[in-house]
Formats: structure tokens, sequence, C-alpha cells
């Protein structure tokens, strides 16, 4: 019944240690299937080389219990589970501790938006969550982790369409998309101008972020309703 | 009419993520065909590891239209327009958002010339561009960036013969050459000379241009009359 | 008789270069047999490319003699040595120079513990030794260098199960497990919180440790008695 | 009668790219004959990708003619020739711009000995050339890049044996050894050296020198005369 899920699941899982992001066992990626209330995920602590579809575990968005499988979902499932509640658009979600993102996210800063490769994806800097409080830590952490990232978008009035990342601060990038496909590109995206941003700083602590009208028009010619990149669909 | 055309386009765009220089979409080469007043240039928004000859698209040099092709050329194609019409000289253009040049370009500073490797190729700073007025950027976009270029060649009194490559403020790095051959080479060189310049900045950020006597010798025994780099053609 | 030993022991030691690790003869890794009184450790001075099993040097526990193989054993036998003698519960041993390990053991500085990837391996800052005294150096050199690693631990009363590597200072990282594969996980993971560390202090040279409660959560949930991480063994 | 030394030449040139320590053309390798009198060195401006054992000039001793060969030698060719005659131990030369090296040599200082990685080939601080005099620019610039090589080893009253390894000032790192593999083995080394330099120098701007116990220590295990590393040969 969940085959298919499960395939793009894993097919999906297994490219974040091609694309250089994951380690080990690091990160994760999970897809929705909103018509019948559940995600699929990679389980817990499981190595890449040794994943198979067959090991992605099914959890309901109902309940954020195990529907089907045998092992252990990934220690982070609360954490989509939030994502997917209140984020009703998305249908992927990426966690990975990627080198150049996770040192950013360690800072607890945002990543100021220096150049229209920033902007061709978000308009604004890669936002960065508060540090969390010792009575969330204490609360049911994973929960509290996802809860974390959807405060900054109510607090900000952003939407998660617009910004489809955030750095969790002292912890590792969070991304996601209409499709898992669009998260795992935005988990790559996202490193790559934590990287740039990096390499900026270094080489001038004290560059200015973008002009907003460049960032409007990069963003726009993408995004816009007149936008005009990639081919008509 | 235009297969040879497309496939050296081709082949030269997928140069690119060989040499590190693009991943997924970013990026773009073109080569001109001055007899026929045509370029070939990648479609937009095509991934690389989908790109096939057939995909490229022809454009008129005179009014900047599709020739021949059925997708849409490149959202800068305009930029390349504008280059070919203002550098006589050019047989090819390649724009990257490679890691290091692109970072550059963030700061809107020129890449100093610390070393020989340097004015192995380029008897100057690799220029940058002013950042872009706001009337630039509401006008035809693509346009006005390779106005930007040809503006800062014109201001300078330098040839595009030179200095065949410039960082585009905010932006990311474009190269030409007399090939599309010599433009793909660029590209490579300039990521590479910002990397260099990067590091030495970050171990001694005081450290001096090249003294100009050795800027000159290495420069013309590359490219002078008396050239005696490489073999006898 | 000590075949599956030396296979255990090339295998692990033939994964440093693969991961990046180690370049030519640089680096070591060994394996304890505590039943039979020896260890097994890669030969002194002999390229990976080169290696095989039955190059792999058996070695006393009691008195560092070589019990059983034709080469030299490493020559940091003595320290590997000193290691299992003061570790009664590790299996394996991992030193190499790995750059950002390296680097970050030539400033004599603990690599202080700013995130949750960090946090997930170790609840305190990757620990530094002191630099040897002269009177040290002029002894028996490698059972010092193990010496001025178990000091570390004896004298900030930290057991070796919670933190399984340090950074010899002016040297490079060792890393220990309880089995070899585990040593080489750590050496690995060294290397990755060392450049992750790097990064964030570039970006932002203040940055403060992670906060103690959410290091105590990150660690607990994996190492702690009700750690949810993984799969149930 | 040149075949074997053309071989062997062309050999540790292809493993110049493989190493990382090359792009296109730049660098070069050569071995030398002292019984025939003439080195073999890579020719000027040919692609790694294309080159073949056949392409390899021989060169004299004595004259810095082209004794066998259709190709023009390296343009660095009388670089390699004054070092040969200046080093009578010496039997290969490397010259690269390999990137991290060539960052400090951009710089014009010397390489700090921050750790043992470094003392394990080089007592003492990697050497930096002067800036070459105007006067000398103009004269025969490849013959007086040597000079430069062999005036800092006559001021600082230093063996070519005890240090394999310069950086030019404003241009890149030359190396040599009793071997052109010991040469290739250098420039890989110093590349790796200038790498762990540069890291250490930007997480702690002011680490001292190793002490000079643990640089004698180090440096006599490996090159003293009771030596103890790698196999008895």
């Amino acid at each position: 019944m969940y085959d298919e899920l499960r395939d793009i699941c894993w097919k999906h899982n297994m490219m974040l240690p091609k694309l250089g992001l994951v380690i080990y066992t690091f990160g994760n990626a999970s897809v929705v299937d909103r018509k019948n209330g559940v995600f699929a995920i990679k389980p817990s602590g499981v190595d890449y080389e040794k994943m198979k579809p067959e090991y992605i575990v099914i959890v309901s968005l109902e309940d954020g219990k195990v529907v089907d499988g045998a092992l252990r979902p990934s220690s982070d499932t609360n954490t989509h589970l939030e994502l997917y509640r209140a984020f009703p658009n998305i249908g992927g979600v990426v966690h990975t501790h990627s080198t150049f993102a996770t040192a950013w996210a360690q800072t607890g800063l945002p990543v100021p938006i220096f150049g229209t490769t920033h902007a061709d994806y978000l308009a604004m800097d890669i936002p960065c969550t508060d540090f969390m409080s010792d009575e969330r830590i204490q609360n049911d952490y994973e929960t509290e982790t996802g809860r974390q990232i959807t405060d900054w978008f109510a607090k900000h009035h952003v939407s998660p369409d617009e910004a489809q990342m955030i750095l969790v601060a002292g912890h590792g990038p969070f991304t996601w998309g209409d499709s898992i496909a669009k998260a795992v590109f935005n988990a790559r995206m996202i490193e790559e101008l934590c990287k740039m941003a990096f390499i900026t700083k270094s080489i001038a602590p004290d560059t200015p972020r973008l002009k907003t009208t460049l960032i409007e028009k990069h963003y726009e010619r993408k995004h816009g309703k007149d936008a005009y990149y990639g081919q008509k669909s």
C-alpha cells in the first residue's frame, strides 16, 4: 500500500550523501501523503549504505504514531510532523547537518542576503530561530524544535512558501517545499548560500545586504506573477 | 543547419558542472556564429543531467529573438547579446555562480592582482562593475547587466581582449574569449584566482598588489609580441 | 592465528584514506585482542596503496614488543599501547593528521562545543592536551604522548568513554572507541566538528558555547539511559 | 635512448593533476640524468589530458639547450636548470600553482612551523624568497627565479637536503628531492602544510611556532642518524 511513498522517500534520502550534505546517519528526509493522512520518513540511526526502501517508516499525521514499518522512525520525526501540520502546502521536509549551514546555525545569526544567487530563491535573509528556552528543551524536544520554526514564521508574518528554509539556532538547517524533491534542492541551496556568505564575510566583513530593488527583481523573475525563468509548464 | 553550433554549445555547457562551476541549472554558456548572425545558448532552467544538443536555442544577433529551437533561451540571453554586440572579437560567453567568484562579486570589490598566476592571464585586478542603479534595474534588466559590463570597459579604457572576465557586483562572474572553449577556461580561471585571493587576504589582510614589473613580465611572456609560453602555432 | 585480527586492522586502516583523513603514510589504526593480550597495528611508513593484511604487526600488550609480523610496527605504537593499558574498555585506537583537526591541535586550544552536532557525540569541548615538557620529549616520546592524553583524563576526572577523542597539542587527533570501527567513526567525526568550529569562529569570533541544557538533551538522547536514537538492539 | 627518462618524467607529471595540484597546463616536473648530463621536462603549454611520453623534452645540463624532442620545453626550464646546477644531490624538481601554497607565496611570508606534521618533513619555517628586484626581472627571468631560490639557501646557510621546498614570493612553490617521486611528494606536502597553517592562523592568529625541542624530536625520528620511522632498507 505504501510502496510508492516508501520508494520516493528512500530515493530522496539517498540523494543527501550523494550531494555531500550528510555523512553517516546524519540528516533525514520525509514526504507526505495528505490524502491518506501519513508521511514516510527515514528510520533512526540506519547507515545510508545499508538503507533499503522497505526500512522507510510510515507515520500518522494525526497522532505521530507509526502506521507501518518494522523500525523506529527518525528521532526528529516530531519536528517533521509539526511542520506538516503548521504548513499545509508543503509536500516534503529535509533536515541535514551540512557543514556550512550547520556552522552558520551555530552562530545563531541569520545569513545576510548578499547577492542574487540568494535572491533567486529567497527575498530575505535566511532566517535563524531563537535559541530554545530551557522549558521547551525539557518538554517534547523534537516537537518544540518544530515550534521554534513555526513560531518564527508566525512572529515575522512570513509565509513558508516564500522562505522554504531556516536555521535552527545551535542545531542546523531545515528545508521544505511543495515536494520532497524541492526540499532536497533547498537543502543543497542553503548549504551553497551559507558557504558563499561565509567567504563574502571573510573577504569584507562590512559587506552590506543587496539593495532591495535588486532582491525584488531577481526573486520576481523566478517566482513573481510575470516570472520568465525556466520553461512554460 | 545549426547542428554543429548546437553541438559545440552543448558540449561546453556540459563542461561547467564537470569543472565544479555550476550546480543544478545555474550558469550558461553561448557561442556565436557571426557569419550567420546568430548565437547558440542554453535553454532556461533545464537541468544539466537532462540537457541534450537539440535543446540548445539559436538566437538572432540582430534583434535577440529566437531563430530556431522549441525552448525558451536562458533568462540571461540579453546579457550575452549585449556582449556580442559590444565586443566584436569574442566568440563565446560564459556566466556561472561559481562559489568563490560569486562570493567576491557579493563584496562589490575588484580582486587584487596578488600573484603571477593572476598576471599570467590578466595584467590588472579582476574588475568588478558598480552596483546597478534602480533606474536600470526597472528597465530591461538583462540588457542592462550587459551594459554594466561594457560601461566598465569604456570608462576604464580597457579592451575586452586584455581582460576577458569581470565580476558583476552582487551577482557573479561573466567571462568570454575568442572561442567558447576560451570562455569556459576563463570561467575556471576566475574561480581559482578568486579562491587564491580569498586565502591570501585571510592570511595577511594587508598583502599589497604584485609589483608592476613582475605583472608585466608574466603577462608578456604569455601574451606579448615576444611571448615564449606554449608551442609555436 | 592472528589472521582475523589482521584483517580487521587492515580493513579499518584502509578506510582512513577513503574517508579523506590521511594522505601517504600519515595516520594509523589499531585493534586490541585483550583475551590474547595483543593488539594489531599498521606497519611504519608503508603506503596505503601497497598495504596488505599480512603486513599488519601484532604487538604484546604486556611489553610492547612484536609478537608476530615481519615489519616494524607504527612509530606511534607505544602511544597506542599506553592508551590500551590506561583505558580498559576501549577496543581500537586511531591517529590521523586530518587537516582541520590537526590545524586546531596546532593552536593548542580545545574545540568549543558550538552546536548539537558536537553534543550528539561529546557533552564537552573537544579536549586538547598541554604541550609536552622538554623532559618528557627527551624520554620515551611516544609513551609520553600517550601519557599526555591519559593525564588529561585523570586531571579533569573525565572518563574516556564520555570523550572518545582528544587533540594532542601541536600534533593532531587521537580517537578510540569500544571497537576499531567506532574509533574510525570518531576520527571522521572530530575532523567534521573541527571544520564546523573553524567556520563558526570565522563568521562570528565571539560565538558562545551551546547552552548546557541543550548539550545535555542531545547527549542524553543518544547516550543516556533513556536514549531513543537509533534502533533497539 | 631517452625512453626510460621520458617515461619517468611523464608518469610523475601526470600525478600532479591527480593529486589536485595543477589545473590545465599549470606546473611542471623534471627528472635529471646526471651521468648523461641531461634532464627531462614537460613541454610548454600542453594540456595534461593530451600529454604523451614522447612529448617530454630532453635538455642539456651544460647549456640548457634542447638535446632531444620536437616540442618547446616548459617556460620554467631555466629555473629547473639553475636548481640542478646549484643543488648537486637532487634528482627531480617540481613546480606547481597549487591553491594554498600559491596563496601563501602571494603574501611573501614564510609558513610558520606550527606542528609536528610540518616538523616531520622540515625542521624550520617553509622558506619564502624575497620579491625579485626589477633588475633581475629584466634579465633572464627564469634563471633569476632559480637564483632567488639558491640565494636564499646560501644566505641562510641551509642545505637543500634539509629544506626540500620553498615559496617564490608572489609566484608559487618549488620542491625537489633525491628523486622526481620525492619532489612530487614534497609538492603534495607543501600544499597540505600551507592549508593547515592557513586554518591554524584563521582560528588563532597569535599561534606561536612549535617549541624547538618538539621540532627536533619529530625531524630526528624520521631523518636523524637514529631514525626509527619506516622500515629498515
